[in-house]
């Protein structure tokens, strides 16, 4: 899977990112750190990653010729989701490198693929079963039981695409709500929390892994993140493997997240991998304030073709997300003390919608005076 | 002196940053963390600001047409060094509000009005008089002695448009070179160290102060901060004392560093104030790395009628100066644990150029694992 492309970018040099949203403008926000310049694609005329880059392409995915004008623009291509369309991924690949590899999406874009992947390399997930008609439905629902949670094969995030499935429910009603040919079905993980592990990779095979994360959602939608998550250290460390060893099989240049579930078991507790994010990740926005090195700027530093910081952890940390209304108690935190506002700079709040987040540290022994 | 506009912004407003330098490009990426957009000012095509925003406007300081619209399509002035022509800030003030207050700019752009201004608050400078003429040199030099420093009294920067004159020189010569019909003459001050302060004030006139800064200099530009100073508690309350006096005092709104001189004494080391800055400045750039809050944030804040931030500290921090070819060795510093890398985007380095900084963390009780 290697790209033979070997990319080391010169400060000035320029990241092309697809994407506008939050995650775009905080990779192009830390691309600025680094001397590097960043021009964002998106179709979206009020893309917040936009304000804060000079150039930015306005076009559709695609819209080949605005693809090609922007390659030529660019160092080299990432991006900030994972449902980049393929061709859009092709067309930029034929012409500039793009990293990660565009052909992870192919591996990620689909849960029944990305899951035999999981798998295959050994790793726990919840029981599966691809799943592509209301009667295939029923055949699995009597392997995998009840409840369970059928998904889409593709485009799904923040819950959507999915819905659990309970004793009593008509599957055949499951299935027409769904509205997909092609989904699976999972066996419903009664987990003792979620946790997920932050890893970049860097071109040369360097590996740095950020503290784990604990996760809390709220309807489907992450809530709080806080570091160190309340786990054993030897269940810290398998956590830390595991995502190491998908980046390394995936032969990744970037950062990635693997969300993980926490699952009491006899022998101590367990890990079941959930879902990889071949990108920067919410769950990972408390390394903006909380260490010495983002997310971010592992990122970008990895697909510059530069070296991985090695990020130290200023204390504890938690992240709230400032999700829909929640933004309009900006002003609220703006007077905590130590805490630190992030406002996406997107328009009006509306449910759901991820508007910002603030992180709180805790310093391990406080820090004599202030800042 | 109170600018009776008050201005309070929403998220999405825009901040106008008259300078494109290094200092700009901080204050606008600290800008869209807190989803405010800002619009830099600059004659420099080549203005490293320019890369982090979405508009810019590159015009001489005197196109009162450009600066016309600039103001238009901003709610807010602000800027990013002490120098903006008083005609440039006459015709902004006149259309919005400039914070700080653009009649600042007369006190501290004239070195013999800023001193006077510092003494006539209680607060001790090295002693000072005022030169217009090679004879005038003379009789200031029977007054203060020798070594003293000359300086213009407008205009200086990085040791720029000044000379220490020692028993021999030829004042007439002296005072040829420096090639001025308005200067000063100071005493030489024989410190100990070089401290500052820095300290913002919101437009309600609450005021926080970061810990006292230790500064290190070569060839009259910084090279390196060190937080917190190896000073006794009580003398950095003192100098943090006088930074908020003269804040006060000038009504400032925003971000004002102080330059003061430790001295050595029979009583005890004392505080002489060299200079003031109404400006973020360099002293004050291990706050992006070291504190929850940066003083380009607390700038921003502070312009945008919000309150000012609760900063905490995260350890002990060093700042060094990527000063020229320094920059060419980021790559070194980018495998430094803990390092935050700072480039600014500039082209090529020149000597004495600053082309970008490194922030070094030391917690107070090194954190149990890795970020």
């Amino acid at each position: 899977m290697s790209d033979s492309r070997r990319v080391t970018l010169q400060p000035g040099d320029t990241i092309g990112i697809l994407g506008g949203g939050q995650l775009g403008r905080m990779l192009a926000l830390a691309a600025a750190r680094l001397g590097l310049k960043c021009q964002v694609f998106s179709p979206d005329p009020d893309s917040p990653a936009f304000d804060v880059v000079q150039n930015a392409t306005c076009a559709e995915y695609a819209d080949v010729e605005a693809l090609e004008l922007f390659a030529a623009d660019v160092d080299v291509v990432t991006y900030e989701f994972e449902n980049v369309p393929a061709a859009t991924a092709m067309v930029l690949a034929a012409r500039r490198p793009v990293l990660p590899n565009h052909r992870i999406l192919e591996t990620v874009q689909d849960r029944l693929v990305e899951k035999n992947f999981i798998t295959g390399l050994g790793i726990g997930t919840a029981a599966y079963t691809d799943v592509a008609s209301a009667e295939a439905l029923r055949e699995a629902i009597e392997i995998i039981g009840l409840p369970a949670v059928i998904k889409t094969r593709r485009f799904g995030y923040d819950g959507k695409g999915q819905a659990i499935i309970r004793e009593g429910d008509d599957p055949s009603q499951v299935w027409d709500d769904l509205g997909t040919k092609a989904a699976i079905l999972e066996a419903f993980v009664a987990f003792e929390r979620e946790i997920s592990v932050i890893v970049a990779r860097s071109a040369d095979g360097g590996v740095e892994c950020f503290d784990v994360t604990e996760n809390e959602h709220r309807d489907h939608i992450l809530k709080y993140s806080r570091v160190p998550a309340a786990i054993p250290d030897t269940l810290a460390a398998q956590a830390r493997d595991i995502a190491q060893k998908i980046a390394i099989a995936l032969d990744y240049v970037g950062v990635l997240a693997v969300e993980m579930f926490v699952v009491p078991g006899a022998g101590g507790p367990t890990l079941l991998v959930n879902e990889i994010a071949p990108r920067v990740h919410n769950s990972g926005h408390w390394t903006l304030d909380g260490a010495s090195i983002s997310q971010f700027e592992q990122h970008i530093r990895a697909v510059a073709g530069w070296p991985l910081g090695k990020p130290v952890r200023h204390g504890s940390a938690v992240m709230t997300n400032l999700i829909g209304d929640d933004i309009l108690d900006y002003g609220k935190w703006l007077t905590v003390p130590g805490a630190a506002v992030h406002i996406y700079g997107k328009g009006a709040p509306r449910p759901g919608r991820k508007m910002g987040h603030v992180t709180e540290i805790k310093h391990v022994t406080e820090v004599k005076g202030r800042g």
